[in-house]
This record gives C-alpha cells, structure tokens and sequence, in this order.
C-alpha cells in the first residue's frame, strides 16, 4: 500500500516523479492479492481503470491538468451510478443500465478523470451497519484473522475494506446512520458523514431520501480533507490547533454498553486531546433516547425504503436478504400518520438540539460502541438485530439530528480491531469539521501511524 | 370602499393628503356597514386598528417611514398568528397563546406598521376550495342576492369578502390548492398562489407543509404586485407588455365541465390578449390526470393534517366539521408507503411537467370551472363534495406541479360571480408572473373598471 497521501501523489503526478498507471498498477496488484479473502468488489473495473490511467499520463505529460483527483484510484460503492459498471446496490439483480448514469458526485470523480477501481460491496440497499451481505458474501475486515473472521462494517462493506488492501486509494461511500462512519472506524480509517442535502443523491439508488447522504472514507485525516475539497470544490482546509477548542463530550446514551477497550481507548485519546490544550466539557444530548426509539421501530429508512420497493420493485421484496427484509416487512404497519409525526419529531428534535453547540465547537463520541462482531456470531438473526442496533447507535443520532460528523482511530479494541472517535459539528460546517479533524489526528496520530498496517 | 391604489394612499399618507385613521376609519365604517350579512372576519380588531392608525399618523407627521405599508388596513386568515390576537383555525377551539406569535409574514406587515384589521374566516384546517365552515357560518360571497346566497369561495373565504366590502384594503390568505385564487375568482379580484418554500410558513396553523404557502389577494394586480414587494422585500415590478408574450393556453383537463359562460369569458380574455399581441399557444399538460387522481384520493393534505392531530390533537378529530373529518378519517387506509410514493409521485411529475415552459412564458386557464355554489345547495355531503373537487381542480394542478400562480376578472358568470383567469408561471418567477399579470389586467381591466362594485 502506498504511504504516500493524495496529496503527494497528485503533486508527484505532476511532477512526473509518478505515473497514474504505476498507482494504479498497485492498486490492481493489491485487489489481486487479497480479494478472495477480503472481498471487497461487487464488479471490478481493473483492466479499464489501467487503459484510463495511461490515458490519464499521456494528458498530464502534455501539461494536462483535469483537477485534483486526476489519475488516483477511487472505489465507488455498488449504489452509485458509474457508466458501464452495473448497479445491484447488494440486491441479487442488476438494476440495469438507467442506473449507471452518473450523478452529480460521482461526476465530481470521472469529470477529473479520477480512476474508479470498482464497485464496491454493500449491504442490501445499504440498510444495515455490519457490512453483511447474505447474497454476494460479507467482506472480511483486515484486522481479523483467519478462521475468526469479522465484519468489516457497513453498510458502505467493501469501501473500508478496499482501503485497507489497498486497491483504491480513497472511496465513495455512502450514510444513512453510520455507513461510512462504521466501517472506517473498524477498519482504522477515516470518513466524513456530510450534512444532509449537501450533495446531490441523484444517481444513486435510495435507502431513506430524507437522511440519506453521500460520503468519503480515506486512509487518514489528510486525504478525507484533500478528497472532501476535490468533490465538493472548496478551498483546502487547514489543520486547526487544539488549544482553546471547545470539546463537548456526550455523556448520555452513547456510552451505553461500551466495550472496556473502546471506552479506554475514547477516554486516552480525550487525555491527549486535553493536554494538546483542547477544553473538554460533558454534554447532555436532549431527545436522544426519543429519536433512538424512532430509529428502532424503523425510523424514516424502512418506510421509505418500503415506498421505493412498493413503487418500483415489489417483485423484489420476497427476495431481499432476511435481516432487510424483516423491516421492509414490518414497515406495512406504519401509516402515513406515523410516518408524518416520525418526520416531525425528527424536525422538532434537530431544532432544538442545535442549542448544545451554543457553548462548543464540536461533540465527540465513541465512533462505534462494539468491535466488529464475528461473521459467525451474525448468522442467529436476533443477535444480528442487536448488534446491528448497537453499533449504528452513535453514529444514527448524528443523522437523525441533522448533523455532520467525521472519525479517526483511537487504538485496537480487545480483538485487535480498531476503534474511533466521532467528531460532530452542526449543520454545514463540514470545513471547520475537518479542520479540527487534521488537528486531532495530528495529535492521535493517523490510522497507519497509530496501529501499524492491517495484518493483511 | 377607496378607489386610490395601495400605491396612491402610500403616497398619499406621507405627502399628508390623507391620514392612516382616515383610511382605516373608512375600513371600520365599511365593517360595520357589511359585516352582519357578509361575515368575513372571525375576530374583528377595529378598535386596536384605529388605536395602531392614530399612532401610524404620528409618526408620519415627524418624518418616521416604516415601509410601504404603512397605516395600510390588511386582514389575516385566521390561520396566522397575530400577537394578541386568537388563533381558531377555523376549528372549535382558540388553539392557546402560542400560536399568537407572529411568523416571517406577519412580522413583514407588523414591522412596517401595516394595520391588521382582524382574523378572517377559513375553512377549517384550510380544507376545502368553497369556504364553507359550520362552526362559525360561511361568509356570504358580496356579488350573490338575498334569499340566494352563494359561497365566498375558500379556503381563505373572508379574506376576499374582507377585500369585497372594504373592510380591508389588502388579505393575506393561504394557498395549498387554490385557497387565495378560489376566492379571489369568486369575488372579483386579484391573488397570487407564491412557490412553496418561497416564504416561511412559521407561525401558520399547518394543513399539508409539503404543498402550504402563504399568499396574498388584492384588489387589482397593481395593488398585488404592490403587496408582493413589501412583504417580499423585492423591487418593484412593472407591468409587462403583451407583444410577443406566449401564452400556453392549457388544452386538457382544466376545460372539463367548466360552465358555459365562464368558458365564453376565458375565450374573450384570451382574444383580447391575442389582439394586443401576445402569441396563444396550446398546451397539453404531462400527469395531469395522474396527479389529480391522486389528489382526489386525498393527496399529501389529508395524511399530513392527519399526522398534525394525531400528534398534537387527537381529541379535536370527532369535533372536526363533517366535511373535514371525512378526509381525515380515510386518511387512516393511507400507509406509510403509501404517502412516500405521492410525494415521489409528485416530485416526478412536477419535474416532467417543467418541460411545458420551454417555449412559452406562461400558462392559463380558467381559475375556476364552476360559478360559486348555493350555500343551501352544499348542506348535502355528495354535492358538497363534487362541487369541492372541481372548484380545486384547476388551481390544485398548479400546487402539485410545483409552479407559481395569479388570478384576475374576466367577466361575470352566469349567476352575476365573477370568472377569473389563472395566470401560472415556473417555480420562483413570482417577478415576471406579476409582470404579466398586470400587462393583462392592463388589457382586460381590473375588477373594478371590468366588473364594476359588488352589489353590497
């Protein structure tokens, strides 16, 4: 895996120190090495992503410049739309060739010729935040080992685990309630969970319109803020300093039922923030247990995912994979009231929730409250339902409330997977998100810097 | 009932030539003079206008400009809060104190010192294009007989009476299918149905938030574009000439069962255009049959009002008024996926039906099919319903298709109410909409000068 950041790579690129094909060459030879283990890809655009980069260095060699993500290989998850790849968004069949057009993010990718490696893994519709995927095979987290394998994280499944083998170099998730987070917390990686309505979802297969988001995981902080400024055309975002930051840690809910390890690990890395010259201050998240209690019964995801099916493919429901399907199903007890009231609290919560940055600048948790379960554990459907639940429980209030939040590694848990900690910001502030991510890694230091390679 | 403009008495007040107690003297004069028979006002607050008049001429008199309106007498649909002021909703029951407070609207027409002259009658909930309401009576539409009387049209039914007797001088309604064009149709007058999301509907008893805006009536289009801009804060608009205006003229739909006379008035109209130069172009709307089939299944209307008492008054629901509380109850077989699909539904097709501006600048058609009904012939449900749904028809497609829309006189019917012609524009082009409306008024005459006073 190259340790090189987008960053270097990109001026490398141009520098001519580099070719794209000899990164992407890596990246094919990584997928190559580790794929019938980890199993990241749905469709595997290899032979294609070499022809682009060749392409890619003859127009760079002529002092062609196509943008900031030019020749650097990107893995889209398998509910993108990307011309040419099919699209099963981890049903059992190709949505066919409407759903390959590119929407306006993925647009963001090809218009720069970034090199899309494949499509990644994911849960079916994205509607779980385990990774599994009964139809096509669960990718395998990296930090696992043989015979007691765990989940990668989902529902963006294949998206960390790509990065970590190393055949993409930055990936396209996307997150509902902890799609992008979760993963890149069990694979000791990075993600950023925009605001909703941000960017665009045109193009890309619907779980929940109204939380639904599209997402970017990375190796570390420094690339998450260098593809963030590329796909979403901002100026570069600059580390912010700890000292005077103004950390508000929620001390209801999310801890509930953390794992010894990843509580540790959330509380040294707090220490180390503090002694950086953060200021920490516990906060009382309001209406958490009531919007939790929402997502439980279904929250907006099964409705809305139910109207789609209802609309567009009812001969699919029969043959969603079981844990999905259980909440398509129990959906048809919702009425259109309940659905209503469910928007409406959701809308009254986030309102008058905003009022706990009143005093701080951002909220942290523990990323996710379990290490990433083992495959085998998963198969008893009332321990999926209960993990499942527990680990979307932190990242889910974050959507629920309107939020944007990214993670960075904290350490290993007791499995010697990683664990992370989620940073959030109100609406919009994705620049001061990140910002203040660069600065908390620098003080934590970088998944690679922290825990060493996945044992891959 | 003054003739002078809202534009003539702004100008008037503060070159001293006329005194806001004046003006709002002559409004309570006119109140009290119609009020028995045409009933507009729910809660009449004269005395506290007059009180608000006195100070108004004041301050004009030591050189204080609070905007354009200004000692302007305006009612409010009893929907708005108005501090001090109760909040029935064209329900049984003062909704309480909190929903007195004034949202973005009102506090346009407060913080100009605009004079709230009382609450108008509406339909309750808003819920229903005739104006009926059995728990306060029906304001009595001012161009109907006695012994014959007809309906004011809805729902904001006394913000036109309120208009047509004098009482006020401009009416702030609300439009979620035709409620400010419905009646201004009936009455005489103008109204402008705003884009949803245009202006706020905080502190606005809700009906449907997915298709809610608050709108305006007038009594001319000169008066309308003048209140548009003060409460939009936007520049001033001009009236657009007819040469070389494409005027869509809508072929399907909107023509069925429209009565003889008003069919003949919209033809004339449409002539008169023609001959001072605008280009009448047919048109076939895409979906309209689609979305008004799901309109008359109750739409999204029926379930969000549906939700909004579930959640916040389930005891109101049997008091509802019979003709109410019959969609509210049906709204109990609308699921979840069921809802979600008409809102999907909707968004396609107002997205498909965008293409009909293309080549043409506007569309028309008749406000209204039928001339405003019997008040005695509404007392049976069957007739009450039909007459509602297609009074709605025409208007309602504007709502669930996304666009903008005005109304002005073409004429009188055959029962002596006045036909309308309903002027529609894209999303957001309220500007050049209003252009236009008042190069047709220009062409066609205003209420006024085309129809002469009602016959109060």
């Amino acid at each position: 895996m190259p340790q090189a950041s987008l960053e270097e790579l990109a001026a490398d690129l141009r520098a001519g120190t580099v070719r794209a094909a000899e990164i992407v060459g890596e990246a094919v030879a990584r997928y190559e090495a580790t794929e019938d283990r980890h199993h990241a890809y749905k469709t595997w655009a290899g032979p294609r992503a070499i022809v682009q980069a060749e392409a890619v260095d003859a127009l760079l060699k002529t002092g062609i410049d196509l943008g900031p993500l030019m020749g650097l290989p990107v893995s889209v998850k398998d509910l993108y739309g990307v011309p040419g790849l099919p699209v099963y968004a981890g049903t059992d069949a190709d949505f066919g060739e409407g759903w390959q057009r590119r929407g306006p993010v993925v647009d963001r990718i090809l218009s720069q010729t970034g090199i899309v490696t494949g499509k990644t893994h994911t849960v079916e519709f994205a509607f779980g935040g385990l990774g599994t995927n009964p139809h096509w095979g669960t990718p395998v987290n990296p930090w696992s080992s043989r015979g007691a394998e765990r989940a990668p994280g989902g529902s963006s499944s294949g998206a960390g685990v790509s990065l970590a083998t190393g055949s993409a170099l930055a990936a396209l998730g996307t997150d509902t309630a902890g799609s992008v987070r979760i993963p890149a917390s069990f694979n000791g990686q990075t993600a950023l969970k925009i605001t909703h309505g941000r960017w665009s979802l045109d193009g890309i297969v619907p779980l929940s319109p109204s939380l639904d988001t599209p997402g970017i995981l990375a190796r570390t902080a420094a690339d998450l803020a260098f593809l963030f400024a590329a796909i979403d055309d901002c100026a570069p975002v600059a580390a912010r300093d700890m000292s005077g930051l103004r950390i508000g840690v929620i001390e209801n809910v999310v801890w509930e039922s953390v794992e010894p390890r990843i509580a540790d690990n959330t509380q040294a890395a707090l220490s180390q923030l503090e002694a950086a010259g953060a200021r920490l201050q516990p906060i009382h998240l309001p209406n958490a247990n009531r919007v939790l209690d929402l997502f439980r019964r279904g929250g907006l995801a099964a409705p809305e995912l139910r109207g789609f099916l209802d609309a567009n493919y009812p001969e699919r429901i029969e043959r969603l994979d079981p844990a999905v399907m259980a909440r398509v199903v129990d959906a048809d007890q919702i009425s259109a009231s309940d659905y209503i009231q469910r928007r409406a609290l959701l809308a009254a919560s986030g309102r008058s929730a905003a009022r706990v940055f009143e005093d701080i600048d951002l909220l942290v948790s523990p990323t996710v409250a379990i290490s990433a379960p083992l495959l085998a554990d998963l198969r008893d459907p009332d321990a999926y339902r209960s993990a499942n639940m527990l680990a979307l429980r932190n990242t889910a209030i974050v959507n629920l409330l309107g939020w944007c939040a990214t993670t960075v590694p904290t350490g290993l848990d007791a499995n010697g997977i990683p664990s992370g900690l989620q940073i959030i910001a109100p609406p919009h502030q994705e620049e001061r998100l990140l910002a203040a991510t660069l600065g908390i890694e620098a003080v934590l230091g970088a998944g690679p810097v922290l825990l060493g390679p996945p044992p891959i």
